[in-house]
């Protein structure tokens, strides 16, 4: 068996993050303020974020630069390992070479600290003290409080009322790095308790948890908010993935023909994506880019490529992206950072462009593919990593089938310890396929705000 | 700041593991024949375990070659890294140099699958198709879980039953890898059915679990057992820890003049300390090697060094060791990985010969401890590995009062993601110091086996 995984020194750790927008062929719509329907500047946005983070935001600069403190922290688990999954190729008995970036390395165990950190450093260069933020699952919510122990600042999260009742050991965690955390819809923000005004048992959604994020950075002059995904600069602090899975494939002399990620928000999915795709831009090699996402929530397969809010309450400005309509509430799967009701706007965008592809599984397909996995090569993947590994799968299966020996990255963007809950259920026969109402969903697209051409 | 993380290139990964047993000054006491009082040869135990893991058990070479296979699988997470805890030492104020070995990032969380792994692979080699096996927390169990995945064995793992119900993640993990998982005691055997017979509630322990394992394996021809600890051969598997560490110090230019690791039976401390004992007892330089361990379970600093047997039901052979005795049943605190009434021969021994010392704490200055490293580093220690976390934070305070910038090197021998239902009774003030009765330690101690001098 040849080498299995790729680590890469140190010294060679991207010290700048790819920003595509430099290399677009159009630029993407922008972003509309939703009074006036004029693009926002700048000081739309300060109330929210430090300037730096806005800057990185509308930036069209290729490179910019990652600061040391954040690579320093980066050091601790980074760069992450790029890994041959032999042992799935032999169980699929496909000539297909499978490749993983393995993000589950964190200490929150997910690829979210690598937005979460450079925020937190941002926010507290910029004087902060506090941040607010919402949470599906919790892998973003302990990501920031991860980064809120680092540096000094105090973190409030939101996190979505069935994934903070599925999920205790997420909520843990964030306690554990000093963070407090409360279900959404909360009694905290107006927005809150809006919500719960009609439904006291609202299961909530990331776009209400974001209302109440907002709402609280947004009235309080000592907080800011932090996003885990959807944004230009998270997704731009997720390409240090991409970059470094670049340097490791190049070490294992192979370079992909797919490149499989699962998208929610999209942050993932750009992390891996991105430099792939900008390379081609660039005049290199085309590959197939492959976004997963989950059947019950599908905005790139089924939304509207539309201007919609990005929360519930229409606190946020207005951005082109497909979308489910922003009071769209998904049911209640386990892959609870995938459950969003649009798609980051650069990601909707490139898929406009056709320079990405997506293809939506329901979960209980996803964690077949995941045990799969896990008695492979011994990982056992975060229900949202489980969407990757099913897309990944199939390419492989399709190689199989077409006698085709393609070279298939992907990223396993978070282990599943503090999962398990559902792999019990998965077990136990209890698992199903959700979907959502589509009179709902009709609903919700009907209501997407007008915007003049 | 200076370097945080020290990996070592794959190709430096250990050939071969280092076996103590060569460098003694005075050979450990024999393993008895309970009936005979005879030393047990490798026929005695042929029931139980493959002859290659019996010839590691009583041989003197001082090196043993890591088969190919078993460093092939080790390649998905070693080396392991050596991380230096700089933001610990600035929140600690301590002039001394703190590093720990992170064994946490393995699939299954902790050290234990160092082991597992070979353990499963040499089974496998001897045509061995079952493996039976007992767990405390679950670490052990869902590494062997793991392993039996990856070589084609069926595992079944009897589970202390207050970590049964404590922690159904780790059961979880276990189904996932393919593993069966039972409460222990059960009415699986003669061994558990008598104890449930005296108390159907009764919480179970390690001692009884292995009487459990080790009875299914014995009437049964196509199953052979496997411990995650005490044994020999297991704490050889565990010495990669240690060598590795050794060169990833030489890389940061340092040499530890305290190693500490946490105890239950022995296997991690082994891991991080036998290569640096034995260095020492050919000449090296001397250093403390401290052993750190439940108040709630204390054998190295309570126990009496006696001959014992292994398990509840007397079922193994006689081990001269410290222990509590075979019938004690320690309080059900959270480090279950820690809670067996005897410790490793091999280490009892060395501690008879003055090499180590041992320490104990309660558990909640174990969790303040492990609260404060991970606010400070980032990682969520698993509860065993906040003794290693507590008492290397004792060095560092002594170092601070003494004025001494000494180094110190710890064991992080898990993390803590499947046990973060302790941390929450941690910071709902529900986690209290547990102590076991002196009276029952007593009885437990009265009751140790009579063996001619």
């Amino acid at each position: 068996m040849s080498q299995t995984k790729f680590l890469l020194d140190e010294s060679k750790m991207p010290t700048h993050w790819y920003n595509i927008a430099a290399d677009l062929p159009v630029a993407a719509p922008p972003v509309l303020h939703p009074g006036t329907m004029q693009p926002v500047g700048p000081d739309d946005l300060a109330p929210l974020f430090p300037m730096e983070l806005i800057m990185q935001e509308v930036s069209t600069e290729r490179e910019i630069p990652i600061p040391e403190p954040v690579r320093e922290v980066f050091r601790l688990w980074r760069p992450a390992p790029l890994i041959r999954a032999h042992r799935l190729e032999k169980a699929l008995g496909t000539p297909a070479k499978i490749y993983y970036k393995y993000e589950g390395v964190s200490p929150a165990g997910s690829h979210k600290p690598n937005t979460a950190i450079p925020q937190a450093w941002y926010n507290a260069q910029a004087g902060i003290k506090k941040l607010s933020t919402e949470t599906g699952a919790g892998q973003w919510g302990s990501s920031l409080a991860f980064a809120g122990a680092l540096f000094g600042l105090q973190v409030q999260v939101f996190q979505v009322r069935v994934s903070y009742d599925q999920k205790p050991y997420r909520r843990a965690l964030m306690e554990t790095y000093g963070a407090s955390c409360v279900a959404s819809p909360s009694n905290l923000t107006n927005a809150g308790r809006a919500i719960l005004a009609q439904n006291p048992e609202h299961p909530g959604s990331l776009g209400i948890a974001i209302s109440e994020a907002v709402e609280v950075a947004a009235t309080n002059d000592d907080t800011k908010y932090a996003l885990g995904s959807v944004l230009n600069h998270v997704l731009l602090h997720q390409t240090i993935i991409g970059q470094e899975a670049m340097l490791q494939l190049e070490m294992a002399g192979d370079d992909p023909d797919v490149v499989v990620g699962c998208t929610g928000g999209g942050s993932n999915f750009a992390g891996i994506a991105f430099p792939f795709i900008g390379q081609q831009l660039r005049g290199g090699k085309k590959r197939r880019i492959v976004a997963v996402e989950p059947a019950a929530c599908p905005s790139l397969t089924r939304g509207k490529y539309a201007y919609d809010f990005g929360d519930t309450a229409h606190l946020t400005p207005l951005t082109k992206m497909h979308t489910l309509g922003s009071t769209f509430t998904p049911p209640g799967f386990h892959a609870g950072g995938l459950r969003y009701h649009g798609m980051a706007p650069m990601v909707s965008h490139l898929k406009e462009l056709g320079l990405i592809e997506a293809t939506a599984y329901h979960q209980v397909a996803c964690f077949e593919a995941g045990v799969l996995f896990a008695r492979a090569e011994g990982i056992v993947p975060a229900p949202e990593a489980n969407h990757a590994v099913k897309g990944a799968i199939a390419e492989a299966l399709r190689c199989k089938a077409e006698g085709k020996s393609e070279v298939i990255l992907f990223n396993l963007c978070g282990h599943g310890h503090f999962d398990m809950a559902a792999y019990t259920q998965y077990f136990a026969g209890k698992l199903t396929d959700q979907s959502y109402d589509e009179a709902e969903l009709a609903m919700a697209l009907s209501g997407l705000p007008s915007v003049p051409a």
